[in-house]
């Protein structure tokens, strides 16, 4: 498949990709719906009329909103149906959008005149725990290898609810928080800026499909039709914050200071070629969370420090099909009690790590608690993120000639407010 | 003060209260807002044009919209103006709406024949956790007397971010959830209906005011801008799920199954004059979390159980006075690290419980963990709820002459669903 719109072999915005984000540009600063197509974004409110499949032909007023919600709530085969009429009108066998050459410079947007935006409102944003070797990382850390993952871990995909207002796009910078904390446990409480901040990398689903209802879950089988594509996340976290607040109830304060995601969001259908082996699950699950579908994807994911008035260095490298619990199980668990979902809203996989050192998803983890602090370029270290720091996550699947990408999830991370 | 709408002295809605809430009806079934008045709603969209003042005149589109997101937008003196405004038309002394038949025919609606919808889009919800009796009760029987209060709680209200998508307006059943629980420490988990549901009582107030930015936390002297209204809520819970889940990240599946609220918001305005002195507290909090004037407030509250077929019997009463953390603190610590809230952002109290075995907050404490079962008329018994259970939650603060109330909180519990 070739398009008319040229990119390199390493673009990770082929035509093979096609993700959909929301962008505006300093002529136009209406919030608008577009899809990645090399160094171009093609914008699909200027070709709304082009939808004329029996799946859309109806809904092209989904192409007009100037977030994706309306779209996700539609069903998988409008968007195939989508997928298949952008593929088309940018294929370079078409004529279409080509010959078209008012239309065409209407609606080929190049990405470095577009700002970008959240793509989707999201309603409710919860974070999954999905990643064995994470889990078991942190285990070991905070509570010895014998107990490293708790009685619940293997039985279902423990998860929480995050804050969805503090979700932000790629490129927010990010405000290091003033919060309390207890460097001396039994001692009293201190407050000031967090002292270990870190990066988690992550990532995550949008739902999409009509609204359920409450008391409704979703089973398994069915769960495929509610999730709508994926984005990268970095959950930043603050640890010494997490540590004195999370008892009884789950981390609170020391997520919700600023969640990013990259702002295009790849399609299952754009993964459906990247799909790999589940890994196996020991005990057997319930039920309600068995699939014998692959759902598990072969996602490489790469971490980038990019110290202030430095170069990006990569300090971590690993993969999404890491992941113990499926995103197919994550949705099934998530509404077995009844818990209704809406398009748009965000699910996470929690931190994914590899197996070896090199290729945790934290801070955290790479450091090992402070205890073997990451080295940059220069001779600096990090055990935990500096005032300036720049974390970059970026990912992609490797096709036969060419990559689907998920482009890249960038925060700079600047001083704390003088609060005290 | 006295409104030409007649009501009887123990009414839940006279003029000194003035409720806003959201409702339709057979003859119109779109969304509009309203404020109860007696047995009746005033339709604030019918009599839009009269909010002439200087903070409103030019935001009537406020009260066209179907939900009061825009209206909790805007600023105290916003509010005080819409109050006045609406105090002076139902006034017995002011002639506008009570000589303007056709007006007020269109604008007062029996509240028999208006259905109430939830009163805001709630962008995130969050429950803290801040009633000492309650958190010292569920401590003491989780992990004994010694360890009741974790070392954080009063250092900070402790509190978690909950389900937005899940909460519900009074009067819609709620489902017992399936799901999975472990009834044998240490042994295998099992997976079938909830065997342990409970209600808790709480309150739960509506951020006002614009949104705010992230990374710039909320001072708490200016903390009561942020705080439109309150209502009552109900936050049904599945103690047997909730145990088997809840480490290390918090409750998750057994919360988010239902969270029932009461319809009509009652503002804090209404509430200014039932303000009673705060809890002392002791450790003195970290500064950005003390403030000295009251923002504590008596208002009584009850539980009742309508078992299938029977008629409601009270078998809890206590008081929102009994909190230990002020609203304010609590809206001040959750944006402490930076977090940003939107008007509609529901935050709620955590379960209620007076000191006294009679005025507790859930069942889980009132049958002392089945221990101690309450006791219905004929001679039944509860330790959790059994299907057809209809849970109501009341409240009101006694003035002279008057009450301000906030109606009902009710949902009937339904059996759960056959997935085995």
């Amino acid at each position: 498949m070739k398009s008319f719109v040229p990119y390199p072999e390493d673009s990770d915005f082929p035509i093979e990709n096609l993700p959909y984000g929301v962008f505006s540009t300093k002529k136009d600063p209406s919030h608008r719906i577009g899809v990645a197509i090399g160094d171009q974004i093609l914008d699909l409110k200027a070709i709304r009329h082009l939808f004329a499949g029996p799946h859309l032909k109806d809904k092209q007023h989904v192409f007009e909103e100037p977030v994706l919600n309306s779209f996700m709530g539609l069903s998988p085969a409008a968007w195939k149906e989508a997928r298949e009429t952008i593929q088309t009108l940018l294929s370079s066998e078409n004529r279409v959008l080509q010959d078209d050459a008012e239309l065409r410079n209407r609606a080929l947007v190049p990405q470095s005149d577009g700002e970008m935006h959240l793509p989707a409102i999201i309603g409710d944003y919860t974070d999954f725990y999905s990643s064995i070797n994470h889990a078991t990382n942190v285990g070991i850390m905070f509570r010895g290898r014998e107990n490293a993952l708790l009685p619940n871990w293997k039985h279902l995909p423990v998860g929480y609810h995050g804050r969805a207002s503090s979700i932000v796009v790629s490129g927010t910078p990010i405000r290091r928080p003033n919060g309390q904390t207890c460097p001396v446990e039994g001692a009293a409480p201190v407050f000031g800026p967090c002292r270990l901040m870190d990066f988690e990398l992550e990532m995550a689903f949008f739902v999409g499909g009509p609204p359920t209802k409450l008391g409704e879950p979703i089973p398994v089988n069915e769960a495929q039709d509610h999730i709508f594509g994926m984005v990268l996340m970095n959950d930043w976290s603050a640890r010494d914050i997490q540590k004195w607040e999370y008892q009884p109830l789950g981390p609170f304060l020391a997520k919700n200071l600023g969640t990013t995601i990259s702002p295009w969001v790849v399609t299952l259908l754009a993964l459906e070629p990247f799909k790999v082996d589940n890994l196996p699950q020991d005990p057997k699950p319930f039920p309600y969370l068995q699939h014998n579908d692959k759902f598990n994807f072969d996602i490489k994911l790469e971490i980038f420090i990019t110290p202030e008035g430095g170069t990006p260095h990569k300090i971590s490298q690993t993969n999404y099909k890491e992941m113990y619990w499926t995103a197919k199980q994550q949705l099934a668990h998530h509404t077995i009690t009844g818990c209704n979902v809406n398009p748009g809203d965000l699910m996470a996989s929690g931190t994914i790590s590899g197996t070896v050192a090199n290729s945790y998803g934290s801070l955290l983890e790479l450091g090992w608690k402070g205890t073997n602090p990451v080295e940059l370029p220069g001779g600096t270290y990090r055990k935990f993120l500096v005032d300036g720091d720049e974390v970059t996550l970026k990912g992609h699947c490797e096709g036969k000639g060419y990559r689907v990408g998920f482009g890249s999830c960038t925060g700079k991370l600047l001083p704390a407010l003088d609060l005290q």
